[in-house]
């Protein structure tokens, strides 16, 4: 691996939109390059105009974008360990006109004018893969972005501690890490909430969705999943998304736990 | 709360037809008295032919029975607190020809005889409710049935410990109960395996049956839910099961945790 570039060369990025159009994103040609996991992230994110949110790890800033997209009037903030993830998340923004605060920090040691705030919604979608035992990824930014450098554990810590009573905490992850996610969120919050997605009807879940709130007492739900993709098999080209997924990739709804 | 009796007398008695008559429960007229729960719990234990099983606080024996009904050969052993509900399974077991072991014991202070046996497959359908606060059912078997006084990590702990390396441990829970259950698991267990079942389609889940191995090291899967009940709303009269509910519920099938 080598060092983490500053900033990324314009001809190493690509503009990519999410949500019809609706946002254009500055991604690195070859590194992490968001997938829907951040835009149904920020989907589900139950946000109302004019509210806080702090994205942890927020890379390029899909989920971040995203959640600006649907709900106007927002206060952003992005962190984000890599710079030249952060300076094309700042590019976005700009050219946007959406004011987000990004900054450049490690989560474990964010910069006090984030310390010394709270959030009314915080958001995650954490490195997915254990760095031990793993092939890394050939391109250091994108290992970064996969690679869980950080344990699990201190995302839901810093984001517990980060979000204003009844305010929210969700994270998208693998279904696979649900016991470590699902029992480091029960330690800090309440009201947790489980959203499965399933590649298909009647296939394992692939994703999660998992959301608490600070001070929440309500019981645990387990919703009803999301089934992204129509029909039991792949039948024809394209991604062949669900409606109600299609909905909420293309036109930007959002993403109820409940429905 | 009156003590518990030693046996109910015949008159308050009823004999209950499961799994299509495959099997014939002594059940209490008025106490705890199984529901589908239990049913499918036995159905979701991947038992074979002549394997061990052990049921926690197995009541009147709804799951051990169903168990015995579908796969033939196999070592019961059930505990019950209950002297009563013990004596019911004796009487169901006895009149079934099938020859299972029932104590009468409290799972936390299991019989040596109980105690020195490890177990193919572990199974438990522990009370539902948490007593504190809870307005107490006027029966006081049915109390012992619903109100969680043995402390639901004790359960799990009890049932990691008498299962074989490479057995299973299988509970089914409320789901607002996954967050402490998968926790519980989680510390003991491996190779965890997540079924919800879901009243309709659209609908949260109301039950879980959740499965740990002892030793295994699978990542956990969430698979795709059983959904107990066809279309979005009650529209008949009757159960109005989905077809491979009712295969469980009357024709005694297993139930797949993948399908």
């Amino acid at each position: 691996m080598t060092a983490d570039p500053a900033v990324f060369a314009p001809e190493d990025t690509t503009r990519d939109d999410f949500l019809g159009g609706r946002v254009t994103l500055h991604q690195p040609r070859r590194g992490y390059r968001a997938g829907i996991d951040p835009v149904l992230l920020a989907a589900s994110i139950p946000v109302k105009e004019g509210q806080s949110v702090l994205d942890l790890g927020c890379g390029a800033g899909a989920a971040l974008f995203c959640l600006a997209a649907r709900v106007p009037g927002l206060a952003l903030t992005g962190v984000e360990r890599q710079p030249a993830y952060a300076d094309l998340a700042r590019r976005t923004a700009a050219e946007a006109g959406w004011p987000a605060r990004i900054e450049t920090a490690d989560l474990t040691s964010l910069p006090a004018s984030v310390r010394q705030e709270s959030f009314d919604h915080v958001l995650a979608n954490p490195p997915y893969f254990d760095p031990v035992g793993r092939q890394g990824a050939e391109d250091p930014g994108r290992e970064a972005g996969l690679a869980e450098e950080t344990p699990l554990e201190a995302w839901v810590e810093v984001a517990a501690r980060r979000v204003s009573p009844g305010g929210t905490v969700t994270f998208v992850h693998r279904a696979e890490r649900l016991p470590d996610l699902l029992t480091a969120f029960d330690a800090r919050l309440g009201s947790l909430e489980l959203k499965p997605l399933l590649p298909r009807t009647h296939r394992a879940a692939r994703l999660i969705l998992l959301r608490g709130r600070k001070g929440g007492r309500s019981p645990f739900v387990l919703h009803p999943p999301l089934v992204l993709h129509a029909g039991e098999h792949h039948e024809k080209d394209g991604e062949d998304y669900a409606p109600a997924v299609e909905a909420i990739l293309r036109r930007g709804e959002a993403l109820q736990f409940s429905a």
